[in-house]
C-alpha cells in the first residue's frame, strides 16, 4: 500500500497508534489507555510495539511499506539522541531512550519527537501550513507548546526543545506561578492551569456566572470544556476568561512576530475549541500591539487537522 | 588582493566604509557623518558609492575581486527587494531602494539587510560564533535588536525583521512605554531609552549617587557612557540602574532560549560596555529562570569582534 504512513503518539492518558493515507486521513486507529497501568518502561514500548504490529497486519501493510515510524511524546526530548529528557506525562521515563527500545522491534527507522514538533509538522504537510516554508504552530491546552517550521523543515534547536514558548515570561510579577517554578510564564497566565485561578479571581470580584456552582463545587475542575459551555450560554464570567487567556495569547503571538516574523500562524490543542471567539480576541491584542509594525500580512488561523492531531503528526513525522 | 571583502555600514550620525581581510580585520577605513547632511537620499548613495571606489583605489582592490558589497542599516528593511521600509535614524528613506539604487553603481551584487542581522552575520564568520550552526546575536545599545543564524545562514523572516526581539513585550503593565507606541517591551524597559527614567526613578526613590549633579543638570543627558562612570567608581545607584537593565534583558534572553534553543548568543552594542558586571547580572537572571531546563550547555558572551563591528558585518554579508 503505498503512500501509507504511521504514527504513534503516547500521551499521559491515551495512546493511539494510527495509519494514515498521503492527504493525512487516519485509515485506521487503535487507541489505548492501557499504557499507562505497565509498571515497566520496557512494557510499555513491548505493548506499543505490538499494537503497531497488529495495526500493519490487520491493515495488510508491510513494515518496508513506511519510510520510518514516527513517535510524538510530550516532554522534553533530546532529538538527536531520541531520548526522553523528563515529561510530566508518564512515570519513571526520565532519560529514558524511548526511540532505540523501539527501534529494538522494528527495521525501519523510528523517529521520536516532541508532540508540539510532531503536530507542527502534521499542520505544514496536511493542514492550514501546506504550501509554507515556514510557519508556527502553537498549541494550547493544559500546556501551551509551539513546534517551528523553518526553511521548509522543524527547526529544533540545540537539545530539541525549541518552541518552548510556553515558558517565556510575558509578566514577570504575576501572582500565577507555572509548574516550572517562574511567574508570570505565559503557560502560568492563559492556558488550561490557569482557568481556575482565573475563575475564581472573577467570581471575587462579584462578576456573576450562568455557571451552575453546587454547594459542593471545586473551582479547581473549572476546565476548557466547562467554559465553553458557558461561552456558549453567553456567560460573562466565562468570556472574561476566556478573553485574559486570549490577552496573554496575544501577547506570546506578537512576541513570536517579532523573533521570528512567520507567514502564518496555527493555533491548535484543546483551548483552541472555544473558536472563533477565542481566536478573535487574540487577534485584537496581537494587531494592536502590532500596530504598523507589520509589513506583509501574516496570518493566524485555527489548525485544519481534523481527527487526532497528536498521531497525525506523528505519522508526518515519518516523512523527513 | 583575494579574500578582500568591502562593506558600509549607514547609521544615524555616522557611516563607515571599510575593506576588510578575510579574518575580518579592517584593512583601511572611510568615516563620514557628511552623509546625513544630504538633502536628497540619491544624493547619500551617490557619496557612499564614491567613498566605495575611492576606498578600492587607493587600496589597489579592483570590483571584481570582491563577492559582493555588503551593506548594513538600521531600520526595517524588506530583504528580498532590497528596499528600508521605515528607519528612524534617516531622515526621508520611507519605502526607499537603497540596495538598487547603490546597485546602479557597481557590477558586483549589494547585499543590503538590517545592521543586527550584518552584526549577527559578522560574529558568526568572525568572532564568538565561529563554528556554530546556529546562534542568536542581540545588540543592546539606544535600541535592542537581534540577528539569528540558523543553520549556518541568517534567518530574516518573512519580511526580513526576524530579530526585532527588542519590541516583545516583557512587562505589559509596565510604566515605560517605548517609541512603538507599547507598554514594557524590552526596548522600552532595558536599553538606552529606559536610562533616564530608570536613574531618575532611583533618584526620587531616594537612592544616593556619586555623580554629579550641578544645578543645571539635565537627567535626560544620563546614558550608557555617564553609567559606566558610576560603575567604575562604584556608585550604587548607577550599578542598581544597570542591574535593572540587566534583569529585563535576562528575561529576554531566557525567552529566547525557550522559543528557539540556542547553543549561543553573543551580546553587543553600546551597553555591553558595562562589562562583565552587566553580563553577570544578565546570566544570573537568565539561569534563575531557565532552572532545571536547560539540558545543554548554552554559553552567553560578549562580542569578540573588535573595532567597528557595524561595517565588519555589513562586509560579511558579501560572504552569503
Amino acid at each position: 500500500m503505498p503512500g501509507v504512513l504511521c504514527g504513534v503518539d503516547i500521551g499521559g492518558t491515551k495512546c493511539s497508534i494510527a495509519l494514515i493515507d498521503e492527504d493525512g486521513k487516519i485509515l485506521d486507529k487503535i487507541y489505548t489507555c492501557a499504557h499507562v497501568e505497565e509498571e515497566e518502561e520496557d512494557g510499555m514500548v513491548n505493548m506499543v510495539a505490538g499494537h503497531v504490529k497488529e495495526l500493519l497486519q490487520r491493515n495488510q501493510v508491510k513494515e518496508s511499506d513506511l519510510p520510518a515510524l514516527g513517535v510524538g511524546c510530550a516532554g522534553h526530548i533530546r532529538f538527536r539522541d531520541g531520548v526522553i529528557i523528563t515529561t510530566s506525562n508518564l512515570e519513571g521515563f526520565d532519560n529514558y531512550p524511548l526511540r532505540d527500545k523501539l527501534q529494538a522491534h522494528f527495521e525501519i527507522p523510528v523517529i521520536l519527537d516532541n508532540d508540539a514538533n510532531a503536530q507542527a509538522v502534521g499542520e505544514h504537510k496536511f493542514g492550514a501550513g501546506k504550501g509554507y516554508e515556514d510557519m508556527i504552530f502553537v498549541t494550547i491546552s493544559t500546556g501551551i507548546g509551539a513546534g517551528l517550521i523553518i526553511n521548509g523543515k522543524p527547526y529544533r534547536g540545540m537539545t530539541g526543545t525549541a518552541g518552548e514558548f510556553g515558558h517565556s515570561i510575558v509578566e514577570p510579577n504575576s501572582e500565577l506561578v507555572c509548574a516550572c517554578g517562574n511567574r508570570g510564564c505565559l503557560m502560568a497566565c492563559a492556558c488550561g492551569q490557569a482557568l481556575p485561578h482565573l475563575f475564581e479571581k472573577k467570581l471575587k470580584e462579584g462578576m456573576e456566572t450562568k455557571i451552575k456552582m453546587p454547594p459542593n463545587f471545586n473551582v479547581s475542575k473549572i476546565n476548557g470544556q466547562t467554559l465553553k459551555k458557558g461561552l456558549d450560554m453567553d456567560d460573562p464570567l466565562s468570556k472574561a476568561v476566556i478573553t485574559d487567556s486570549a490577552y496573554y495569547v496575544g501577547i506570546g503571538l506578537y512576541n513570536l512576530f517579532q523573533i521570528l516574523n512567520p507567514p502564518l500562524i496555527v493555533l491548535g490543542g484543546g483551548l483552541t475549541n472555544w473558536g472563533e471567539f477565542y481566536l478573535d480576541k487574540i487577534k485584537e491584542t496581537f494587531y494592536e500591539l502590532a500596530g504598523n509594525m507589520i509589513h506583509d500580512p501574516i496570518e493566524i488561523t485555527l489548525s485544519e487537522i481534523i481527527g487526532d492531531a497528536g498521531v497525525i503528526g506523528a505519522a508526518a513525522l515519518s516523512l523527513e
